[in-house]
């Protein structure tokens, strides 16, 4: 049998676990061209806010009675394609479900690091390790000596961008939203100055820890967070948009102070980002990130829950800011 | 005897006629190194008002009693400068009034093109043309087939734009301030849609005049025009941030609505773009764009105003939408 997590209606804001229900079917079998893959872990993402919404997005919004939208990871048990074999780890779009049979078009990509735990194939060494990687370097373009601050610096995208471009030789700062993760970002993630944003004169702080501006932000966040960021921009600065974590809901469209004097003044670059334009960089990308976790020199923090009854919940925990690291459900 | 429009005091908002005051002094003779300029025209921009606000800007504000800095051609009348001679035409930061006593590094250039106008030299010839033709290719970079808004479509900058955008084969949609101004836009600059934006639906008019969105959007006004074509940006568009004439104040920051979903949906990219830092390029751009004039393939239009004493107002009329075309002082 099969155990699948529905979206039972359309949230208003960030989906709440009303918002879904658990149910129970037959497991389909591999039609000609399709694998049958047992999920081993089930990914949260902030971005799963925005593929549920019916807005303007990436995608067509999931639709009512659907398993919910989800990347994940498992073995294939039961192959009808060539390129797959039963015993191969997988990841790609299988939902929240123990069970997925899909089609190749839903598999990212074989998962080749088997020497390392296959839950970083959904993190590190999965979209938020890619998002990080290739969303600094190649919108961000940082330079060495630069100051790079990192908004949501300790989640799972944030602290690869902060480790990365530390490795970069560039100065990193990390705004946060918890005293613990402040200490996580310091201690565990390398940067070289951490604050939280709760109980912190923002503006303040920015203008300490970089006394020479910000040279690339990694907004993951929009609102206020960056609305102070954006006040420091160094001239020539770099805006990489990964997400919008502190904004709750687009159906009205919040506003904010204006950011054309911003950049005008400073002639900085604000640019939005989505990893899957990238996608003929991942295995590469993937590669030199598994080399440095293997070496200890790319650090990650999990956060892991247990069952598929965690999943209803584990989108608007994120929002909570209950997660320290990247969120997956094992199964 | 000189004739000066000096600074009288810091204006609220835009400098209103008022902030100046004209005063009459002694000529002074150039030093060793400095050349005695007897100026043409004076240019009129709208960027003077960030020039003479108290905010961060480009360079320090004007001081108060101080000349009105501003941009003027004029004729080297005498010179102990080895560069310069008597007769010669140049551009440079020379100030509102009739006579300019300068050393070498307030020199723009020396106009090369004496059989054209020299009011030219202040506008598409200078750092109009510039301002349209770095910004829309280096930041722009538009694609034949493309779909280029302009705002302020009929000024200065906007109309060069628009040719620019169209000799590169791109679609070009200006929105500009008056009936009489879309009409210019259409008939004179060749845009293939143009609307006024006081008496029509910007969502309407735009969704029906870029029908794949708006891939290059040349913004020299920012506020509520701006907003309206963020919502129509194409995926991977480009926003060449070029002025803010729409905003009236910075001192109290004014509120939007949030660009950053937009630009995130669309992995749009959003820019400052100041002239002065192309420099390099000024002297090969001068020449292509005097060519087109020449061939009359690039049109103009100049909106002079006679003495010195049309310029305390000038500034202001510039953001009353007065002008039709490049505003500028004959004296």
């Amino acid at each position: 049998m099969n155990t699948q997590v529905v979206l039972a209606r359309r949230p208003s804001g960030i989906a709440a676990a009303t918002d879904f229900r658990i149910e129970r079917s037959a497991v389909q079998s591999p039609g000609d061209g399709q694998i049958l893959v047992r999920n081993r872990f089930l990914s949260v993402e902030p971005a799963m806010r925005g593929w549920i919404a019916d807005t303007v997005g990436y995608a067509p919004p999931v639709p009512i009675g659907s398993v919910m939208r989800a990347l994940a990871a498992g073995e294939v048990v039961e192959s009808r394609h060539p390129s797959y074999a039963p015993g191969d780890l997988v990841t790609g779009w299988f939902g929240w479900q123990r069970y997925a049979t899909v089609g190749a078009g839903a598999v990212v990509r074989t998962v080749v690091e088997r020497d390392l735990p296959l839950s970083l194939s959904l993190g590190v060494l999965g979209i938020n390790g890619l998002s990080a990687y290739l969303g600094l370097t190649q919108i961000g373009q940082p330079v060495r000596g630069e100051t790079v601050v990192v908004s949501t610096a300790a989640g799972a995208v944030g602290s690869a961008v902060g480790q990365i471009a530390r490795r970069l030789g560039c100065r990193t700062v990390g705004i946060t939203g918890g005293d613990d993760k402040v200490l996580q970002c310091l201690e565990h993630f390398g940067y070289e100055a951490a604050f939280n944003y709760h109980n912190t004169d923002l503006d303040a702080e920015l203008t300490r820890a970089c006394p020479d501006g910000v040279h690339v932000y990694f907004d993951n966040t929009s609102g206020s967070i960056s609305d102070a960021v954006h006040r420091r921009l160094a001239l020539g600065a770099r805006v990489v948009l990964c997400g919008t974590a502190a904004i709750s809901d687009w159906t009205t469209w919040p506003t904010g102070p204006r950011v054309e004097r911003h950049l005008l003044v400073r002639r900085a670059r604000m640019q939005g980002f989505l990893v899957f334009d990238h996608a003929p960089a991942f295995e590469s990308t993937i590669a030199v990130l598994a080399g440095w976790v293997r070496a200890g020199e790319l650090r990650v923090a999990e956060d892991i829950l247990d069952g598929i009854e965690a999943c209803p919940d584990a989108i608007a925990g994120l929002y909570r800011g209950e997660n320290r690291g990247k969120r997956l459900i094992r199964l």
